[in-house]
């Protein structure tokens, strides 16, 4: 069956994965890290929260959506000890990136490791337009 | 683009996400625990399999569906060895929240945490209507 | 409210879930791991890895599809070292079963235990025709 997608690729994988694929009026993501474009990345979780935040709105805008789109998240922590702790920053972080309450759901799990051992967040989103 | 949601918001963190979004004709949840709105937690892996389910359908109910709607089940354990030795009660009890044999996909992983350490399983659902 | 689904069942768990689900125009497919229908485990994550996309292709072609349609991978792995050390060879058998560039998401989370403790890895894929 045929089917028209329209993706986004950037970055060293874009031969290996895209950064969104919209068919009809669904975008998915491929999971956001706490690195941004110049390979620079966030300290802490809060940090690279904001990053993959800043990162999530990058791929919609390139898809022509914005965070407002976002329908799901799985967040894949690998300290959900950290994640708690810093819980009130990290949620701010959010709530600031959102510019409000986010309409979304949300899953958070603890993993052990992420593509790269720095990285502590990992954001997977699902878009609807 | 502007997109029209309907959110079924609860709990103590429902100005943090919500329970489930609806766009069009699909229904995301966030994952789903074996805790009660009451506090109550399942006492082993198989009831608190039996609360998430309840929790899955109340949170249906509330957008209008019905675990018939369910396509998509992503399970996130804490210990694949009690998922697998106490299987058949777990399974069981899922197949009497589904009145029958589920039309659903599932996928099973074992993580190193959910959101609090008393949790031994989340569900994540997917649902058309 | 009702919804009209399409399945493929399949194996020895064919009662307690689909391997794909078909509602409108989306697939959802339960996680594919690196044992085919014979009960033959891939030595390595590569081969695992080969196997998987094999049962993706034939759950796909049971749903009158193919990987072309598929937007979205989660990728969940035993081992995020031996992924990247054999990233060259495990994305060149993916390259090769989609036949060219994947047009889809990527999201890669190391987990501690799949369904089996020989797996290594477990890809669930979203398609949409």
């Amino acid at each position: 069956m045929s089917i028209e997608k329209q993706t986004y690729r950037a970055g060293p994988y874009k031969n290996v994965f895209a950064q969104a694929v919209k068919t009809g009026n669904v975008i998915h993501l491929s999971g956001q890290v706490g690195m941004d474009s110049k390979g620079k990345l966030g300290a802490d979780m809060v940090e690279q929260t904001e990053i993959a935040y800043a990162n999530i709105k990058h791929v919609l805008s390139e898809m022509g959506a914005s965070l407002d789109n976002i329908v799901d998240e799985t967040m894949f922590v690998t300290d959900m000890g950290e994640f708690m702790t810093k819980g009130e920053a990290l949620l701010g972080a959010r709530a600031k990136a959102y510019g409000g309450v986010p309409e979304v759901c949300q899953t958070v799990v603890q993993v052990t490791a992420l593509v790269m051992p720095e990285l502590k967040i990992e954001i997977k989103c699902v878009a609807h337009v």
